[in-house]
């Protein structure tokens, strides 16, 4: 099995009642990677029957999304992918920061109803060679997506730099100067940083005015430094921190801000490819995102927190009506009824090494959460 | 070729001029894990002809070396694998810090030759499941040790522990207060703080008493926390850090002082091993380990620092005579006449994986160094 955390040691032991459970609405995952060929196609058809019907998806592929056209595409594949059991799925594209955006492309892509552009520095995690060095250039694009109500999905990171002293560990922290510049240049432009990690970030955009977000990541409410040191299955960009900025984002997840909401930033890579002299970064948690967030907000003792995190704020901040139908209920159950993750998803029609099957682990493979989630229509 | 950093990446140019060389007396490895088994058989041998003659061996085997007698059977076993061509090479024991140790085993010990008493935090590193808590316990043993002269070598980290915010990125400043309290207790007592990493604890250890010193090994004048983020091959413990940290390193280095001297800390791991979920901590750097630190010494201009460094200050720390005949001398040479690192070392007698052949991958393995080393006796 792989070496992964194990989800009993983070964590308050359960309460012993069997009666806890929550409903509502079906989730929104506000920040997703689905990939392209065989992995999309092993991917996407999975997300039926998850709990989230919603999904706003990165254009990090080879080569990038980087046009209203090339986004369409794209979507068009998802929903073939998705499959007629998909097909009320809701995906939101969005568009890669490059030089070849212009102010026109901006208006054409939100009247395509593309929901936001995402920016990478250059360099800092899975294909982001395209990303931009520099915000300057980008002011008459950020001023069309503030006319238009276009969203700024920003990963927020400063590249590693000897001379400043910037690492992994402090990437996201030294990048702030950046989004406040920004939230002043552009203050009615809606602008989500991504898969906050630091308390730094919490802080920061806590204290903001309401244009400004952060998506939360699955696996940055669980995992510390601890889970990558060593461990390729525990690794992503932004890196998990310390035990005190694991705190921060539960303790904001825990007062119900709505300006911090789910963004899984699942992103599947080969199981190969992660156990190698050199691991990509990223973790694979759309198989069973509520699960994951229902069993850990349940043992901090906020699982009451857990609609307005997954269903209601991110959708708001959006902009995106509330479903009007359907449910998810997670009930905690014995652990002998409860949802063993796979030890790894097979993906069809890619071959590994040696021809062996091409796999990929997802987060806290092998172990059993003691819940189970059911859905109605 | 396995994922590792360039050598060219961290440092500046090296100058064009080809006479640039320095000749020193062989140099001392002050900490070094030399294994058991077949990976000591192939390991050991290749010691000989590196231009160092004398090795502090680390005591974490499989059972610990936790007496006197252990250590000499090891010690005997480590000169049988040198061979004919290793025999005056100079093992220096050392014994496993355990609740089993006593002050009269210690005097033992000291009678014995054996050179120092080794404690690892419980749980931090490679075989440390047999490592101390608390230091409370050991004043007895201490006070005979400072006594006799017998040197304590610290693995300074604290564990991991989510409430006082500890992780791998603290874990050796926290430790700080722990080898103050030490050295305030046991002034006399000649404590080695090993592998140091982090600019608190150089700084701290040179403003000690001349009873504290750092090893400092050659990777950790290398690399930082961005060589091991999903890089298993920089991964080791403690781990490296920040930039600032490592130019701390490089700094100390650089100013000659004489209470920091090379320890390579050098620990072959299996390829298999590494590049998978769970990968161990540890470089192996004993191939090479005089060009890997003429190469960087030379682009940090500090060469000159090298003999003190690598030769001189362990030995005096360690009360061990100066060799009084052999030469070493490091030549940079254009880089077609330099040292290629092999890409892996195969460990004979040991089989991995659908028994394919054990491999150890060297630190910058498949890179060539533009220096040339020559032996004189």
């Amino acid at each position: 099995m792989p070496a992964q955390m194990d989800v009993s040691r983070n964590t308050a032991p359960a309460p012993a009642s069997n009666a806890v459970s929550i409903t509502m609405r079906p989730a929104a995952d506000l920040h997703v990677h689905l990939r392209q060929g065989p992995m999309a196609a092993t991917v996407v058809p999975k997300l039926v029957g998850t709990g989230i019907d919603t999904f706003v998806v990165m254009p990090n592929l080879i080569p990038p999304i980087t046009d209203t056209g090339m986004a369409a595409a794209y979507q068009k594949d998802l929903y073939q992918w998705a499959g007629d059991a998909g097909r009320d799925l809701k995906f939101l594209m969005t568009i890669y920061l490059s030089p070849e955006l212009t102010p026109d492309e901006v208006r054409k892509a939100k009247r395509m109803g593309i929901t936001g552009i995402k920016s990478y520095p250059r360099g800092v995690t899975t294909n982001s060679d395209s990303g931009i060095e520099s915000y300057d250039a980008y002011y008459p694009v950020f001023k069309a997506m503030e006319e238009e109500g276009m969203i700024l999905n920003l990963h927020g990171e400063c590249p590693s730099n000897p001379e400043q002293n910037i690492t992994v560990l402090n990437a996201e922290a030294r990048f702030l100067t950046h989004l406040e510049k920004l939230h002043r240049d552009f203050p009615n432009l809606r602008i989500v940083l991504e898969h906050v990690t630091t308390k730094d970030a919490v802080d920061l955009v806590a204290s903001m005015g309401s244009t400004v977000a952060c998506t939360v990541t699955v696996h940055h409410l669980y995992l510390t430094v601890e889970d990558w040191a060593g461990l390729p299955h525990g690794f992503c960009k932004p890196v998990a921190k310390t035990f005190a900025d694991r705190t921060a984002l539960r303790e904001i997840v825990r007062s119900g801000h709505p300006r911090f909401f789910l963004g899984t930033d699942s992103a599947p890579h080969p199981r190969h490819a992660k156990e190698s002299a050199k691991a990509p970064a990223g973790l694979f948690t759309s198989l069973h995102p509520l699960p994951y967030l229902a069993h850990l907000f349940h043992q901090l003792d906020m699982l009451p927190r857990l609609p307005g995190f997954a269903c209601e704020y991110g959708r708001a901040f959006y902009g995106l009506p509330m479903p009007e139908t359907g449910a998810v209920t997670l009930t905690h159950v014995p652990v002998e009824e409860g949802i063993t993750i796979p030890e790894v998803m097979t993906v069809e029609g890619m071959v590994g090494p040696n021809g062996t099957p091409v796999e990929v682990v997802p987060f806290l493979a092998g172990q059993t959460l003691p819940w189970k989630m059911t859905l109605s229509s």
